[in-house]
């Protein structure tokens, strides 16, 4: 049986729902960087989005999605990164509880970002096995509803709203790169790019260590991502099942990028236009950077997925 | 004799003047630095201009404010900083030269930053002596017309553009906070200030490590910087004459900071607001954090005066 995916109505629908939660993010772009890569890019800038990710879209949507009755129940995941943040925020903004289930050697800046957004925080070991064990624990005393990072319809008709605004706000783009970790942001792209633009072409931008979309892509099933190895740390996820459908039918291209160029890109950003990027960020446009993608003379959009870094461990 | 200096009028005409070639910086806010402060911030972001900082635009107005026969012989400024860029990319787009005097000793991105936009350097001992007997040299060999980074008529007017937009575009601000290094940006700052906005107060913001505005607005004579220690390295050069009449009659108060507050404003809007600013950017901020000023329940505007950051020397 095939799963329910969601189409660029959805999308639609996602948009209107999260417009009084979220921020419209500004698109910019830099005549340096232009001159450097000989193309025109347009930065969608979700670094600046509450929370400092996409992530809050998706989250958004799945919380003010829910029927009142589950509502009352709360939400529930377990991350330890920007997901558990941007749940716990968009719950609290619906006046729900959220259970975030957390590694017990997370980072203690994250642990205590999503505590200060009021969520209710279970520890365990930290394996996927654990994790998964006591979430299922907390939903059975809770009822709270799962929402998954990435592989959940209103995830991704969330995430999907960045590049609906992008395009809207920018003219005839040839070309619209986007990361890809666990294939929300990613799916959501594609839907509606397909839709919007069915002209320009979606291509997802990996690091090389962690190349598990690239091999699911032109491999035809789902490869996990096993000991996966970048300074990305928000791509080092396998695809979920609903992300890989909605990629395989609407993403042209999936290229992969040195660690090297992930750090030279970055600078770049932060040099050139002063905006903090964290490294997942920079994923497209290392993929320019080293001639991945042939961008000469083109109308290309990027997103920029998030701004989080921890300052006192940079690359630089 | 009274110098002549600047008022309200020749700012306006300075704003019209550059606006084909300054970008008009947005104004930014951040709900969570205002929960911190209990105040409403709105920060003018000339990290955004174009060579990173505010110079561009008094550079821009001293040199479109040039007759033509003037214009022809170029212009020249001794300057390892922002300056030397802002006047050679200033020059450049009039068509002129531009011969900038600099330490031999500068950074070699900062001399690549000049050479980039076309400049001539003549490279000279690193001490102010030998800086200014090369200038005049320089001078005396082309009949360029000198553009000093503060101390000038027109560069004032070209600063206080800056606030002149921050009023526009914000509405009922009960203070205006700025960095003060030679004045260039706080004078202009105060002409606009009182302009537009007579009921705000103009508060000077400076590190305690090069603390002569603070000396010299209090004793009521211009006290030299002598060995300023900062990591603001903005800041560190001494009110000019002009400079010095224009904040005594138009400037509220001036109050010095520590390095850790600069250091830890930096941090703060680096981490809140994904943007990047330097250490003198922070000044005002950090003003703040340590309670030098009360901002509780006030709108306040703040000057984030440039994004040129080292990022191998991060404090962080």
């Amino acid at each position: 049986m095939e799963a329910h995916l969601p189409v660029f109505s959805d999308i639609e629908k996602a948009h209107q729902l999260i417009q009084p939660f979220v921020h419209r993010t500004p698109v910019l772009s830099s005549k340096s960087i232009n001159r450097i890569t000989g193309a025109e890019l347009f930065f969608k800038c979700e670094n600046f989005q509450k929370v400092g990710a996409f992530k809050y879209r998706g989250a958004t949507n799945a919380v003010q999605s829910l029927c009142h009755a589950d509502a009352l129940k709360g939400v529930a995941t377990h991350s330890s990164g920007n997901h558990a943040a941007a749940l716990a925020l968009a719950a609290k903004k619906r006046g729900i509880a959220a259970h975030v289930v957390m590694p017990e050697n997370a980072p203690s800046v994250k642990i205590e970002a999503v505590k200060g957004y009021g969520a209710n925080i279970t520890f365990c070991e930290a394996n996927l096995q654990a994790r998964e064990k006591t979430l299922a624990k907390v939903i059975a005393n809770t009822g709270a509803t799962e929402i998954h990072p990435y592989n959940n319809f209103y995830v991704i008709a969330g995430q999907g709203t960045t590049a609906k605004e992008l395009i809207e706000d920018t003219l005839h783009l040839n070309l619209i790169l986007c990361p890809v970790g666990g294939g929300g942001l990613l799916s959501g792209t594609a839907i509606s790019t397909k839709a919007l633009l069915s002209s320009s072409k979606v291509i997802a931008c990996e690091p090389a260590g962690a190349d598990d979309a690239f091999r699911s892509f032109y491999g035809n099933e789902i490869v996990p991502s096993i000991n996966p190895k970048t300074i990305a740390d928000g791509l080092l996820t396998s695809l979920g099942q609903l992300n890989y459908q909605i990629i395989k039918k609407h993403v042209d291209a999936v290229v992969t990028v040195s660690e090297t160029a992930i750090v030279a890109a970055m600078r770049m950003v932060w040099e050139r236009m002063k905006i903090i990027i964290e490294p997942s960020s920079a994923v497209p446009l290392a993929a320019i950077i080293e001639n991945k993608i042939d961008v000469k003379g083109q109308k290309v959009g990027i997103i920029l997925s998030g701004g989080n870094v921890d300052l006192s461990k940079l690359p630089f």
